[in-house]
């Protein structure tokens, strides 16, 4: 038995758990994001809940390693986490060396020699741990699709994470389903994050709901300025028509990309993660209404959406393969 | 030296080559294609190209095989090719053994004991012929876009087609870029194929034209009713503004579903075949303007965008590659 430790680096919340090859979690912890105090703040912080979870490993078993997931872009190496969105004053951090000088002299002689610290994108720490001890566990390839306060994507082909030319494939947010639609923060017009990005979506939601009959009235205060998308899921699940309409609006939007994307790669699994994708059926099936009026005939047959039942515990579960998988590479190599 | 044969079987021509291990067609032949006689006649004429170009192999050399680049989808397979459009009455043809039983005794002799007979989509083997000979070559991924009566698409990834679940792969012509755009053929709203596929520009062009001053109308009829691709090409070349803007056109909504790609593929080299990539620059820089606009900012660096400069001799090499990769993954296996 192997054990590796997973890091879900988050803009509010550091998640960490010592992970064995068989992909239980023997310990996790978690702690705020100090996000407003800088990256030094940061990752004083990610260095403290690996402390405490490496405790957990039995007396004389070496750590194999350490994997990041980090929000935004990591170099092809895996060692440089560049200006993620949601961490101010973030630029260029070469995670490694960054976290090695933080770690306590016990934590240093338990990571085995050569360990390795590895970054990554989030979606694809996520996709990676769906793909092992996730829902994405009995398909080859699946696209992962992560709805939080962006609209992350990851490719998972035979096993693997598709990874491109330089480790960022993947940005599933940033694909326009309208040329002329509304502009995301990247610019990109009629981006999917325009659509179902946190923010985008909430106010969508608000001003389509100003007018109209739904409980959220009574809940959100009289301009629905309180609405978020809890309470939107709540009054969905309770039957509340205009509610419903607003899921069945975002899931149309994503069905648009994700149509494009069975066109393009003739992959028809995709894995729902991350807190809007909570909102279960009441989204899912709108998607899996609209996926099909955007692919070409011959592929219709097989497309399935699911949620990832296993919810954010596949990030660190995602972030410690990363380590088995180096090993297991190297080994092959 | 070893020698295949490759075919390029599309809707009015048929194309064989001889061709080289090194790319070098050795001897070529084509035919028109009987498409309104019916599949019974294509086949009869596919197996005659073959025997016409088969006789070009040096004395007591045998071949190694013989690939077949079809429009529409091929089986995972690639034994079947399955209801190519502009091919009427074809439904399922297992084309090994279609083409195996008209072929002369002297043929069946020199080919190689257990000389596959492999199909595939045709823009698939067009991007593969551009991977080795072609202006693919120096790019380890890339993307093929084919511009002919549709638009067809292949995924290069590390010197090897990605073809997904089923073969399918590729299919950029069905990507939505407009959610509530026209309707093609394949009932995608906004299908890429609706803005680009021939019958499509040129009827945008004639009606965007009817009431613009242009050349076109001393040479296409009053009511543009000969206006084809070719003519409009000259004319931008000739410096028609109107005309020019057509290209600004189609190259501005290809952008649009090319920069979706690089956002998630990761993927920033593009190479444009096909009949309508003969427009040259006038049709690329619109495309190379469109694209960085819809991507993330920063995968914006390094896309380029190519015209495929060998046009449409890629495709039988292409065809003949499948075949020596065919004898090297059994080799390798």
């Amino acid at each position: 038995m192997r054990y590796a430790i997973g890091v879900d680096l988050g803009g509010t919340h550091i998640k960490a758990a010592l992970v064995r090859d068989d992909g239980h979690a023997v310990k996790t912890a978690r702690t705020d994001t100090p996000a407003a105090a800088g990256p030094q703040a940061v990752l004083d912080s990610i260095a403290q809940v690996i402390e405490q979870v490496a405790q957990g490993a039995p007396d004389g078993e070496p750590l194999a390693g350490i994997g990041v997931g980090c929000p935004g872009s990591v170099s092809l190496d895996r060692t440089t986490v560049r200006s993620p969105p949601n961490l101010p004053g973030w630029k260029d951090v070469v995670l490694p060396d960054s976290l090695r000088l933080r770690f306590s002299e016990a934590l240093r002689q338990r990571l085995a020699r050569d360990a390795p610290i590895l970054a990554e994108n989030d979606a694809n720490v996520a996709a990676l741990g769906s793909a092992f001890w996730g829902t994405g566990q009995p398909y080859d390839s699946f696209i992962m699709v992560t709805l939080g306060t962006g609209v992350g994507g990851a490719i998972i082909h035979h096993n693997r994470l598709f990874r491109g030319a330089t480790g960022a494939a993947g940005e599933i947010g940033h694909m326009s389903i309208d040329y002329e639609g509304p502009y995301a923060r990247s610019g990109v017009a009629g981006a999917l994050e325009a659509y179902l990005g946190h923010r985008f979506l909430t106010r969508h939601a608000r001003y389509q709901l100003l007018t109209r009959p739904t409980c959220l009235h009574q809940t959100a205060g009289t301009d629905l300025e309180h609405l978020d998308l809890i309470s939107l899921h709540r009054a969905a699940m309770a039957g509340d028509g205009a509610a419903i309409e607003i899921f069945q609006w975002a899931g149309h939007k994503l069905g648009v990309a994700l149509g494009g994307i069975v066109n393009l790669l003739d992959i028809r699994t995709f894995v729902i993660g991350g807190g809007v994708s909570q909102a279960g059926d009441v989204l899912l099936d709108p998607i899996r209404a609209s996926i099909g009026r955007f692919v070409l005939p011959a592929l219709r047959d097989g497309i399935t959406v699911l949620r990832e039942e296993s919810g954010n515990a596949v990030a660190v579960q995602g972030a410690a393969r990363l380590v088995f998988e180096h090993a297991e590479d190297a080994a092959g190599a």
